[in-house]
């Protein structure tokens, strides 16, 4: 056994212990019952006590400084080793115990100021992970830029200037292109009733027309979709919605987007760091094209509203243009996540400099909620009435996730660039969706995106996919082009 | 932190990581993708591997020599400690590890020659296990009895010895009582159809009749009934037949023994050593109790009855008391899992005393089949047909359970202990079930046995909970006044 076998053995194992702990995830947001919250909240709690014990292992650096690697793909596993290792070992203990105190106080803190509309209840501890955060981006930085250093846990190798380079871009044309739309009279929603039943039938016919594999998967409701575990042990959840179909319909497509990454990647990475899905934004970049260039496409969309009529009869629209016009409808809406494709990256935007100011200390938690104000009215052009329409809406500050939000935006971005590349390599794409045939899109992700897991950086597994380093310019064309023609701008 | 502090805190850690492989063992026979069976293997032996550093972890030791009890319940959770490490350090790493390869290949071995019905292909391998179990014994037993050392896994504080006596004095009444029932005609059984979806609502409403509380527990379907988990996350499995409703109705009632036991332990003791039922036998007694001295009582069954009747209609029988014989029937049959009441623990005792002749060497492997059906012809009056009616009907000894199936007699003598005690305190017993109220019984159960968990040894929580000393003689005298008077003898 050399030293780099006893390194990736070890890993194996320390991964094989994650994955147990993430199945207990899916656990407990599924299955579990409700009286087991804090036997399960100390069950936990002593794995993640092993994983971080195993994570911060002295004999990992002794390994890491004599290993070799036999081949690229064995430097590649190192890359990713050393990686997590270094970041892990540059954050004093003492400073990780009170990240993971505050924020699980900030958590509840937050949840019931939402709940209340009482911003001042939840600002003071929020002030304290803002604060531990900085700390904590000062040790990871070491001089260099406190939010870069924040962006290697989502975005290994993105910075934050090319981030906001690429969504300056962006937001003009997004603002213009939101303002265009609502001046013009909204399309039909549907109506009618969609039993829970027949959607949890649908969600299991959408999965696997999608590419998922119900033999190393499964499907359960949940309250909120999530998919969880890698390899051949991959599940997701949804829910349904009996007045809007839409909403189980996307999430579902949207998870399994997720899901196929994970299903897809090479099994002979099972276990190890290259096993996974490379970064929050390449894996949002497959969900979202899943989602939106796929799933919300006009040629697809004719397929599903043949099939939604089969399973529910009226559905409240005319005809597969009308069901193509709400699939795709644009409306004012203060939630992020219920926002369309056109606004979707607007929101992300915001959260983005309101965040990487906070960081910066350009900005103070006591005007976090004036800022947000007065930037949601100016992309939006509409006041936020009450705090959980704002500053409030997300969970994502209250546990410490600063760096994240950008992801989203960027998976966008990649997914525009991966869509425009599928449309040159499959000419006939739209014909194969038109018959609900998604094989053709599914099998050029995997084969050139999905199956190299973690092997390559999120942006050069997206230019060695393409062809090109990844720019928002596909994804605006998209946008401008389909909503143009939608809404006969 | 004293030394007591610290050890308690190591163990409550470890326990914590075992409830966690156990729910990975729930996961695994019931909602398990099935293509992720080799993944999870890999899952199990990571966190299989952490449980086994940490239960022979040299700090246990050096707690355990210097920890003082702070008081009487200190003192057992002490004792529980002591007795696992001591028995854990005693077994050399290499013969552990080769006792696990061997099983795991004997275990796929004994399927394949059950269901090949070819016993010569068995063999071989359970002559490897049994040499193992007696290396095992005999580092276990430091010069003692081998059998009573393996014993002490399953059944603490309990001899071979006194098992034996026991046994002797039960086996010829049994026989006497087998043959005579075995002369009358036999009572009707159910006909008719049991839809899947009825029994498993019905499955339900049982459990929590019996006093499982299903917001720290839920039911589904498994190949195989179980119950696993502790304290407040306590899960039974099931299973239907759709012309036998008694297959998931006692299925049921059995499991809910097994997890009211579970979730009754004071919850002082979660996730402590003193939190689990204290063994084997004493699990074994509420099972039974829940499912035969209360679930097949002519009381409970009445109500059952009506029960069925209102859920399935006409089931066949004319009403309560050929229901009552419907639920009590004793039919000649050559497997264990089969058997009923009467002859359940006349299989028991055969299995006892040919596993004690192997890890006496008193019999060979080679002659194991020969033992068995001599003794089945002796005991049951039949001659076994083929391998899997007979000795390869049960997967215990290709895993190398030795010592564990004289618990299940053992239960049914505890149960039969503990149904005359109950009995005394509460007169109106019959009058409770006969109206389906089972929270007299189980309460009582509850507050003199269940509560205690790992608190006193077996003998001693029986004779607490019963005022005397575990014997034979009740169980004796409720099988042969039961079934005398349903068979008329």
């Amino acid at each position: 056994m050399t030293a780099y076998d006893d390194l990736l053995a070890f890993t194996r194992d320390t991964i094989a212990l994650g994955e147990i702990a993430g199945r207990l995830g899916w656990d407990q947001e599924t299955v579990m019952p409700r009286g087991a919250a804090d036997q399960r909240g100390e069950e936990m709690a002593a794995i993640e006590s092993v994983l971080h014990a195993r994570r911060t292992d002295p004999r990992v650096g002794e390994w890491l400084e004599v290993a070799e690697a036999p081949d690229e793909v064995g430097a590649a596993q190192l890359r990713e080793i050393r990686r997590v290792y270094d970041r892990t070992m540059k954050i004093p203990a003492a400073l990780a115990t009170k990240l993971a105190q505050v924020t699980s106080v900030a958590q509840g803190k937050w949840a019931a100021a939402r709940a209340a509309e009482d911003i001042a209840a939840f600002l003071p501890v929020l002030q304290e992970v803002v604060a531990l955060k900085r700390e904590e981006g000062a040790a990871l930085a070491a001089g260099g830029s406190l939010y870069d250093a924040m962006l290697e846990d989502y975005e290994p190798g993105t910075s934050a200037a090319e981030i906001a380079a690429t969504f300056d871009a962006m937001r003009p044309r997004l603002v213009a292109l939101r303002s265009a739309i609502l001046e013009k009279p909204a399309p039909a929603a549907l109506s009618g009733y969609y039993p829970a039943e027949t959607q949890m039938r649908m969600t299991r016919e959408l999965a696997e027309v999608f590419g998922y594999d119900m033999t190393r998967g499964r499907i359960d409701k949940a309250v909120h979709p999530f998919s969880s575990g890698s390899g051949n042990d991959v599940r997701i959840t949804t829910r349904t919605d009996e007045d809007d179909p839409f909403n189980c319909v996307y999430s579902t497509i949207h998870e399994t987007g997720h899901a196929c990454y994970e299903q897809n990647v090479d099994l002979a990475y099972l276990l190890t760091p290259l096993g996974r899905g490379v970064s929050m934004g390449v894996h949002e970049s497959q969900s979202r094209i899943f989602e939106n260039q796929l799933g919300r496409s006009r040629a697809f969309t004719g397929w599903l509203f043949d099939r939604m009529g089969e399973a529910y009869g009226d559905i409240g629209v005319p005809d597969a243009d009308a069901f193509y016009a709400a699939a795709n409808r644009v409306h004012p809406g203060f939630i992020r996540t219920e926002a369309d494709e056109v606004q979707y990256n607007l929101h992300i935007m915001l959260r983005f400099d309101l965040e990487r100011a906070l960081m910066a200390n350009d900005l103070q938690v006591g005007d976090l909620e004036a800022a947000w104000n007065d930037r949601f009215l100016a992309d939006f052009g509409t006041a936020v009435d009450k705090p959980s329409n704002g500053v409030l809406q997300d969970v994502h500050w209250s546990v410490g996730l600063f760096g994240y939000f950008p992801t989203y935006a960027l998976g966008n971005v990649y997914a525009g660039c991966l869509h425009a590349a599928l449309r040159q390599a499959l000419p006939d794409l739209d014909a194969q969706l038109a018959v609900g045939d998604t094989s053709g899109a599914t099998g050029w992700l995997k084969d050139n995106l999905q199956r190299h897991g973690a092997r390559y950086a999120p942006r050069e597994v997206i230019t060695r996919a393409t062809g090109a380093a990844p720019t928002e310019a596909p994804l605006m064309e998209y946008l401008e082009s389909k909503f143009g023609a939608l809404y006969g701008l």
